[in-house]
């Protein structure tokens, strides 16, 4: 009891070590064991980067092509996910579908400790959640996954029932890359705490899944498009974000928590986008459009720093390979799964149970 | 980046005021919002106590009537969730299952602020999960909640298809009376973390489910009872339990991290577990079994204050009303789930997203 240390938020307070990622928001540095982020996501594959994330490496040519296979290999949802995906009521949202769809997939047999090749599994398996029922969704039969092409690839091929281009494939490998992993966030920090009780893999994955979840955290990327979709032309940018500023409104896709700086997935997303939408005219509009709030909250807000967040690229680049606004979450949730799991690892080589404490307030019984 | 503090595992660090309840170890003060538990626990019905829990005060005979008819009449589980269930493979183990069938209750609609009504709808179904899947386990078909039963009456009766007697309903209800809330531990915190973000009431549940199965925490109950079986005999109690001292093993069911005296819980379980195992042979083998553990403890490990804890009465509670071992921790889940939701309840009435940091410890990149 003596010794407490009160930190509602935990702000500041370090829970662990972690070989995993470097995030700095003040020099707008994002780090992956070792490498930027920035370079991954630009010459490397989700693959690579998960590989390097699980296993401390970016692996050579053979160890690539066993991992992409794994992957392959592990796509098929069991016949009870599908099953118990076909009688969700169609009004219940992809995230909650994604968490129960995560759930039931389930372990028997040793469940401690998490193991790699439980990893891969969900891994493989997370995106064929999605798709299968967004399929349902749409009045599709669901699409067997594909066994020649690659996780990303097949990804956007089981939602839109078409091999994707190599250029969508880049994009969204890249959006992927750059959301795999970000430091000690909550999603992260729930899986953490679940594991840190000796409990499953799949246990940690359902509770990070229903933290991001939450609006304070895995954000609402569709309020970037619909920004975007209001001011409708280049003309209408300056008047309706000057209205919306003057209105003491927070624009969508700017300012950031950590960083203070350029957030460096933007800037990542920025070169990948930019070379695939070049004649895209919603992205000739985002982009004109982030020109002129730069310019007008720099105006408003002088010295507060606040700029493009990872946000706002990720719905150009969702947007132009095509993922609908309903989405973004869960798609966020299929990258992120990565640096949850490898986490659960780290966790996991050292483990400590995570139990702080609580200050209670009421009064004592006679 | 300055001013942090290292604390794996949170030891010591207070992440929230609470009007919840107080837990003591060393002078073995467990208080619900103001109110003894152990009073509560002998006095007074789950209901009762769920209520001081969830509204703040014990309820009058009104209230009281209120909440025991709300919890009856959301007892029934929707059609999907036992479908699912029907569906989920035999060797998945029940808490997985119970993991699963939350997840699958989703919410539509309005989801955050997280509400009292959610939250008896919620602990109103947990017990017809576990039920509905013993029954399918055992190959009965499973029954439809009795609507004339309260909570605990009714649970009892849906795993064993009868109505169970008065006694066995008084030591069940003392016991998950006694379960219900215990203080910032990793289950209610995992809950808190993942409401922290603003995500809905079950996706906090579900996390929580998910750390409670976590042998560290959600323990190994079942322990206690394989112990008591392989002593199997008065006489052998004490040649049994010396061998374990001396081959330095861990009697089950003696010791508890935060109590360095009697468990409270566990006093309070004596007093009901008596009156109802009177007659048990197996009741008076545990009791022999823990008088010849509490001296030796003493005589092996002095000034270690090892105590008979929590667990080793809710074994022979759970023993004499009948329950196997494999609905231990999920009957554990279903009295703990007052506490969490309570926790959800406090978190967003002054919500701040709970969000600690990491220290990266790999190199940094050229």
């Amino acid at each position: 009891m003596s010794e407490q240390i009160i930190a509602i938020g935990l702000e500041g307070i370090v829970v662990a070590e972690t070989d995993l990622s470097l995030v700095d928001g003040i020099n707008g540095h994002l780090v992956y064991r070792n490498h930027w982020a920035r370079d991954l996501a630009i010459h490397h594959t989700f693959e690579e980067v998960a590989h390097l994330l699980w296993y401390g490496a970016l692996p050579n040519k053979e160890q690539l092509r066993d991992l992409e296979e794994k992957l392959i290999a592990e796509r098929e949802l069991p016949a009870h996910v599908k099953t118990a995906i076909d009688c969700i009521p169609h009004d219940i949202d992809m995230m909650s579908v994604l968490r129960s769809g995560v759930s039931l997939l389930g372990l028997t047999g040793n469940d401690w400790p998490p193991t790699i090749e439980q990893v891969i599994s969900l891994t493989a398996k997370m995106p064929s959640i999605v798709a299968y029922r967004a399929a349902r969704l749409a009045g599709r039969e669901p699409l067997v996954p594909h066994k020649e092409l690659r996780h990303t690839a097949n990804y956007l091929y089981m939602l839109t029932g078409k091999e994707p281009s190599h250029a969508h494939v880049r994009a969204l490998d890249a959006y992927l890359i750059l959301t795999q992993e970000h430091g000690m966030n909550a999603s992260t920090f729930a899986a953490r705490v679940v594991s840190s009780t000796r409990s499953d893999l799949i246990s940690a994955i359902t509770a990070a899944i229903g933290a991001l979840k939450g609006p304070l955290h895995g954000g609402a990327p569709s309020e970037v498009t619909e920004m975007v979709e209001a001011i409708g032309t280049k003309e209408n940018a300056e008047p309706w974000l000057r209205r919306a500023l003057e209105n003491g409104e927070r624009l969508m896709g700017f300012g950031h928590r950590v960083y203070k700086t350029t957030d460096p997935r933007a800037a990542a997303l920025r070169v990948v986008a930019s070379e695939l939408s070049k004649d895209d005219p919603w992205f000739d509009l985002a982009t004109h459009i982030e020109q002129v709030a730069l310019r007008l909250l720099e105006e408003y807000k002088p010295g507060r720093k606040l700029n493009t967040n990872v946000e706002f690229f990720a719905a150009a680049v969702m947007r132009a390979v095509g993922l609908p606004d309903s989405l973004f979450t869960p798609t966020f949730a299929i990258s992120r799964v990565v640096g949850w799991s490898a986490h659960v690892l780290e966790q996991a080589a050292n483990n400590r149970i995570i139990r702080p404490q609580s200050n209670y307030t009421g009064v004592m019984p006679e």
